[in-house]
């Protein structure tokens, strides 16, 4: 509850997996919402095609979170899904799970949010793109963070075709790729699984694969089990033992990327999230996909690697990633310069009592259940059930967490984000939403309710 | 040295790697002959659209064994080739290897064997394409037996279109398969590879796989490692004690097929030639790939499954495999019903002195070297250096091999002819060959030499 008794009025920014389910959650504490979506559809990422130009899904995605980790708490994934569900399978679990729950209703499709204005004593008026401007209480972010394609700044010019792997579909669209010598930049998942593909020697591709640091290449199957059913131990296990003892085993799960030709990774097993793919180590054994270096520089036609080998090319796919945008904000007010932003458990700005972000995180070895358990933070505290401590304390916590799950890995853009689900789930169940209900009841709510609605 | 001391006269039908290798061989040992082939060019099933039509490689065909396995024991394979080549390398490798041992002016192109005589008093008549019929002391078989395609025999009739593994291009040659549905039947290795292929999302074909028998499904890397460089301890092993040890990591190693809806395999792991597949599970556990069980009829574009489900298909792909064919011997002479041919070391007919068959096993890992040994035997047979033993052992002999290789094996056409390389060539290096020699030097050449050359 509120200092007036009554909820705070509540806006989220998105109807993604994390705007559904900070939607089901607000709604199962009564709280009052609207959420906006740029789309005439639901799904984000997840609705391939998706008009809002937000969704990064290529024809051929499947999940690389086997179903059994993928599904919410609260709505069990259908039985008869395969372990590695279609991108057209979790938009259709999506559809059923805002059917049930009765989201549909509470979202004004089409209906973006063009800036989000917030006012020094607190509360925002939102601008939506139907040239209105509404007053909440609280506001929820949940617009994404792979939708913004990030470029390498390479020097020179390159003469051929380019594309982001944002808006690679298949072998046919946008681009005719059959017969090209084509470069792929990037060790993602998205790089390995578009680099199969197009190495497939019935596409008569040429496919070099360019990679400035390397990745584990993590097999989703290991001893015919979904390898995320693996990880469950891991809140339960020191985590420097539990990372001693895959890391150990790391060659024998994984095989040695120099083997293959990638690059030596720079980070050990366990601490970074690894590349998911059973068929790139293959393609690159069988000689269909040439591994390269980093690029040094852009010449035309020709791409000159840093190990002074070059390639003639024809179309250069970005598998680069994704830019955290907030194109809503005043960038003083919000930003994330290189994917950095300082958030209390990935969803509070300290010292900003009325604004909540979900979903911005790189939770392994899943996001689903993990937006669940911010969405039952961000609930709580719209609801008063929840505080946070202090900004001093969020400040320090933010900086340990940090430590925590991202302390020893790159220092890259691509790791910012890394989060343990089973940790940081456990974390929020054992100790944050029980300690920050202590809060609520003895300092009462934090939302300060001043929206003009 | 025959009985006259002059080397008998020799003909080899076929120049894929069997008959290269017998050339190769019968080189070494002064022997002269002349190599019959149909095509234009050598390599046989490796020459990728052979016009033979003996060819059953599809585009995107890679060896199943790696590069350390496959190499010729006297002619090491490139380097710089990768884990697992591609057919065009295969072909290249073959080029040089003929072209190093000047093996290309032995064989006479565009030249085949219509029909081979054979006399009642020893020698053969070969009836050749160009019209001429010549006599030779010796034949070498070496015909290949991955190009006449073995269809299932269902009832009923089906109305769409249907195509042999042995035609298949890509998903586009012969048939454009897009946007189909398509049902491929077998479980061998080009059953998994086309079935991967054409399941890629890309294509948009719905696609089921129909499977009689389980099989196992193996990866081609483990631990990072190609998996056939972990057989070599097999002939120093007791094989009861090899197989018991390997049966026990089965799931660990392959995972269980039940697990993706493929049946049980009637067979334990290591009993029989498993499936190569590293994709297909992961196809399967995606959903791209629907398991069927058998076949149980045909009815217009239905097809019904002995679980009683039917599906309609557009096209049906036969990946099962292949008769065993001798087109130019008169059946009453030779012939394999079900792939059934009884051979002494899968070489020499017993009582038969001027015929050998080269590269008729389905040897486990790698069948070049198997060639290449088998070829040894042959060239010393014909340089009177090597002498089987009497017809009754010889008979003797094959049925204990057949009992060794393949007694524990499933009863189908598919592994009568399945030998483990690592204990043949060692038998043949260890035993066969001194003992062979002992004879020869006790009893004289084996090779009647009649002909009327």
């Amino acid at each position: 509850m509120s200092e007036t008794g009554s909820p705070p009025s509540t806006a989220i920014i998105g109807a993604g997996i994390a705007g559904l389910t900070a939607g089901k959650m607000l709604g199962d504490y009564g709280i009052p919402y609207t959420c906006f979506e740029a789309s005439d559809r639901i799904g984000g990422n997840w609705a391939f095609r998706n008009p809002n130009g937000h969704s990064s899904a290529y024809r051929s995605l499947h999940i690389d979170t086997s179903k059994y980790r993928l599904s919410f708490q609260d709505f069990p994934i259908p039985q008869e899904y395969p372990d590695f569900p279609h991108h057209s399978q979790i938009k259709a679990y999506l559809d059923e799970y805002a059917a049930a729950f009765g989201l549909l209703d509470r979202i004004e499709f089409g209906n973006a949010v063009v800036r989000a204005q917030h006012h020094a004593e607190g509360g925002w008026t939102l601008h939506t793109a139907d040239g209105t401007a509404r007053d909440f209480d609280f506001l929820v972010v949940a617009n994404g963070h792979h939708w913004d394609p990030r470029y390498p700044d390479f020097p020179g010019t390159f003469t051929g075709e380019t594309i982001h792997s944002h808006h690679y579909i298949d072998p046919r669209e946008p681009l005719d790729l059959h017969g090209r010598r084509i470069l792929v930049v990037g060790i993602g998942n998205s790089s390995a699984d578009i680099t199969v593909e197009l190495s497939s020697r019935a596409t008569e591709n040429t496919v070099y694969l360019s990679t400035r640091s390397g990745s584990w290449i993590v097999p989703k199957y290991m001893a015919g089990r979904p390898v995320d059913k693996y990880g469950a131990a891991l809140p339960f296990m020191p985590r420097r033992m539990f990372r001693w003892m895959v890391n150990g085993f790391a060659e024998f799960i994984s095989g040695n990327p120099e083997q293959w030709g990638l690059p030596k990774p720079t980070h050990r097993f366990m601490d970074a999230h690894g590349t998911q793919s059973i068929e790139l180590p293959l393609r690159l054994g069988c000689g269909d996909v040439t591994p390269k270096p980093d690029v040094a520089r852009l010449d035309g036609r020709t791409v000159h690697f840093v190990d002074g080998t070059n390639a003639d090319i024809d179309v250069i796919v970005y598998a680069t990633g994704y830019n955290i945008t907030f194109p809503f904000f005043d960038p003083d007010l919000i930003s994330a310069p290189d994917n950095r932003i300082r958030l209390y458990k990935r969803i509070l700005v300290p010292g900003m009592d009325d604004l909540a972000f979900t979903g911005f995180a790189q939770s392994v070895p899943t996001l689903f259940p993990f937006v669940e358990c911010q969405a039952r933070m961000i609930a709580a505290y719209a609801a008063g059930e929840y505080r946070p401590p202090t900004p001093e304390v969020m400040e320090q916590v933010i900086t340990e967490d940090e430590q925590m799950y991202t302390g020893h890995v790159l220092d890259r853009p691509r790791h910012t984000q890394q989060v343990d689900f089973f940790t940081y789930e456990r974390q929020m169940r054992v100790s944050e939403l029980p300690e920050g209900r202590r809060r609520a009841l003895a300092g009462g709510a934090a939302i300060t309710q001043r929206a003009r609605a």
